[in-house]
């Protein structure tokens, strides 16, 4: 049987380690050239499939490939794109699997979340039935840690790592200057349906009475009542109240606490301003000087201070989808599992795409402490080893160094083009 | 001549490095114990000696002291408290000099920006009057780098480098989405009066195309059309616009772009929101897509990405304070002198706090591109040796280890006590 080619994509929201699992994939895949043929990475990701964009990583050398496990953010582009249902737009599909056919594609990565896991799910079963049969493996990321099957998801640890040390540090600013100026800081971080970033937060403090004191979660409705008093409790205890609030906040009635009322492609609304609603709250209220900020994409891209767990896992993931692949395996993620013991170990192991597609996995209950503004001692063991070790990328003249590719495009064979 | 103790004390917004400078005198104290007493601290700053609050530094460990070099913010705690002047408030300099005069203090050392070099400069001349002279050195601290007659100021480095790569790596993530997504980010940062901390930003380009595209600084009024008409020739070009904004952008008519109507114990505007109404002008004239980011004290106590050079500088001023003392000297601030040469060196100088007590360093004109919204080559040249080198902290649970101080007071002399 001849060799077939493989396809690569990132998808949705980037992080800091996604290029550390697309490295794994392409150095696992250089290294089984006698079963595989040529990686191809999608331009902007999956409409790089749509428009017959392919980038051809074989032109990349070595030391490019291997620059991608320090270099954050999507280095072959990556895109909001969600691929509609199959009743809506059959001819999606229809023309992926016809540039798939057209290039020998055997093999699909999709790197991404949720709804990756659910387009990924589709290209193998369309195939399928299309006759021309792509195995489909999930590459599992995103920062929002809502993954179901696996212990957690690569890209999380970073973030986890640097809203922690964010906090921590911000929080020791606030403390020194308490006394005569600032009394509360709030801490916007991402998380629109699930507070595992917000959770990470509270890593920052190691003893009863540091920082963060509040930490509001999606998963706990806001009582404005009870935060207000908290704050005064801390201020008047501390001198001082650092808190971390997750963008997806809700009101007792569902509403989001800082709605902008608009959406992106995946129909999910575009937040942010929970902390300048705080804020400006507790000003009203309390009268308390404050200060907020709002860490954004800086959260998602700071490779400066990943996790070097975060780093192995999101690299050994991409490894392991090469080689399910090449093991015959079809519509399957890739997951990291917790071993047993006190002491922190992982492993991989697989879950199957149908299972997968879709679910949002939140936080338990019992990592929110009763109060629910805070975590739990189950929380803290649960993220304190995501976010061990770090893995500093190499400096030159002050500043990380990243990969520059030349990103070649392969050429067309497809005399139709696809409006995307 | 009997030994004489010291005061120190912090003050204004904090830094990453400013504990680095306290870490510089107090081991140097140590070193000499023959020539000087003991150093006490003022718990919060300069509120510490007016309230008789006085930290026996001598209480604390090797190690307590060694770790100040890589714990971010004031460990003694700082304050925003400016001495009124003379005329207004003699009985504050007079209870200065009285709390000293009962702890038998005959050096003082003030760190912090230029407020606090008035200050010092005060409490010597007044001392001097009062009949018990105090030598006062001033060592130079702030994140706004507008101390004259130094190169630079400690903290800036670190703030600098924090934001080049902020900058770089955000600039990464919007280039990988800006297919289907963002298409304009803004990072506001900190410098109300110079546009130091937002030049820095502009380190992170390294090739024509490459973030920051523009650069917003306090010294050029804002202009709505060519901002506008730069942002749509960038998202036209490279597919993307990267912003990065100084939280003092002012307006043709010299009001600030944000200005939220408040003020701090200096009399000083308290800013922020230039990213927000920046953002929201594109949305409105472009259409664009955007998201934002304002580190706020996140950038000013970023230690885990700490300047290695401004650790050293900010290390050696605080040594050099105490030996300039012992040397005799007085009413002097410490500062740091570039070498001529075309690879970069520093070594320590003085400069007479009765030049440098509330002179702004404002950034050259020929820092600013003719266009006024980027950096020169001029600019990159002073400030790239800045931000060089890596000086992480150490870990411990992937976190940074920070030191924490007993704080034990030195018990009252004064029957009388003092309301601030």
């Amino acid at each position: 049987m001849a060799k077939k080619n493989a396809f690569y994509a990132q998808s949705g929201g980037v992080t800091a380690v996604i290029n550390a699992s697309a490295c794994g994939l392409l150095e696992a895949a250089r290294e089984h050239k006698g079963e595989i043929g040529k990686v191809y990475a999608g331009k902007n990701g999956i409409i790089g499939a749509l428009r017959e964009e392919l980038i051809d990583t074989s032109r990349e050398s070595p030391s490019a490939i291997a620059g991608l496990r320090h270099t954050p953010a999507g280095a072959f582009g990556s895109c909001r794109y969600k691929l509609k249902s199959l009743e809506e737009n059959r001819a999606e599909y229809e023309r992926l699997i016809e540039v798939f056919r057209a290039h020998d594609i055997g093999y699909f990565f999709y790197n991404g979340g949720g709804d990756s896991a659910d387009t990924c799910l589709k290209v193998s079963q369309l195939s399928e039935q299309m006759g021309f049969p792509i195995q489909a493996i999930h590459i599992p990321k995103t920062v929002d840690n809502d993954l179901p099957f696996t212990d957690n998801s690569p890209g999380f640890g970073s973030v986890a790592k640097y809203v922690a040390v964010s906090t921590l540090e911000a929080g020791l600013d606030v403390a020194s200057m308490s006394e005569t100026s600032t009394k509360v800081f709030i801490l916007e971080v991402m998380g629109r349906h699930a507070g595992w970033i917000a959770a990470a937060g509270g890593l920052a403090a190691t003893a009863e009475g540091e920082p963060p004191h509040i930490i509001l979660f999606p998963e706990v409705p806001f009582n404005q009542l009870r935060f207000l008093r908290k704050v005064k409790q801390c201020v008047s205890k501390y001198g001082y109240c650092v808190v971390v609030a997750s963008e997806g906040t809700l009101n007792a009635d569902g509403t989001l606490l800082a709605d902008a009322g608009t959406t992106d492609a995946f129909g999910h609304k575009q937040l942010g301003g929970v902390a300048p609603t705080l804020a400006g709250l507790i000003k009203q209220e309390l009268g308390y000087k404050y200060h907020w900020a709002l860490a954004d994409y800086l959260q998602r891209s700071a490779r400066h201070i990943a996790s070097a767990t975060d780093v192995e896992q999101a690299y050994a993931v991409g490894r392991a989808a090469l080689e399910y692949a090449l093991a015959g395996k079809n519509a399957v993620m890739v997951t990291i599992e917790r071993g047993k013991g006190k002491k922190y170990s992982w492993s991989l192991g697989e879950a199957p795409l149908e299972q997968v597609a879709n679910v949002e996995q939140k936080m338990p209950r019992n990592f929110i402490s009763r109060d629910g503004m805070n975590i739990t001692e189950q929380a803290r063991d649960y993220l304190s080893p995501l976010i061990a070790g770090e893995d500093y990328p190499p400096y030159r003249n002050g500043l990380p160094e990243v990969t520059k590719l030349k990103k070649v495009l392969v050429e067309k064979k497809l005399k139709r083009g696809f409006k995307v």
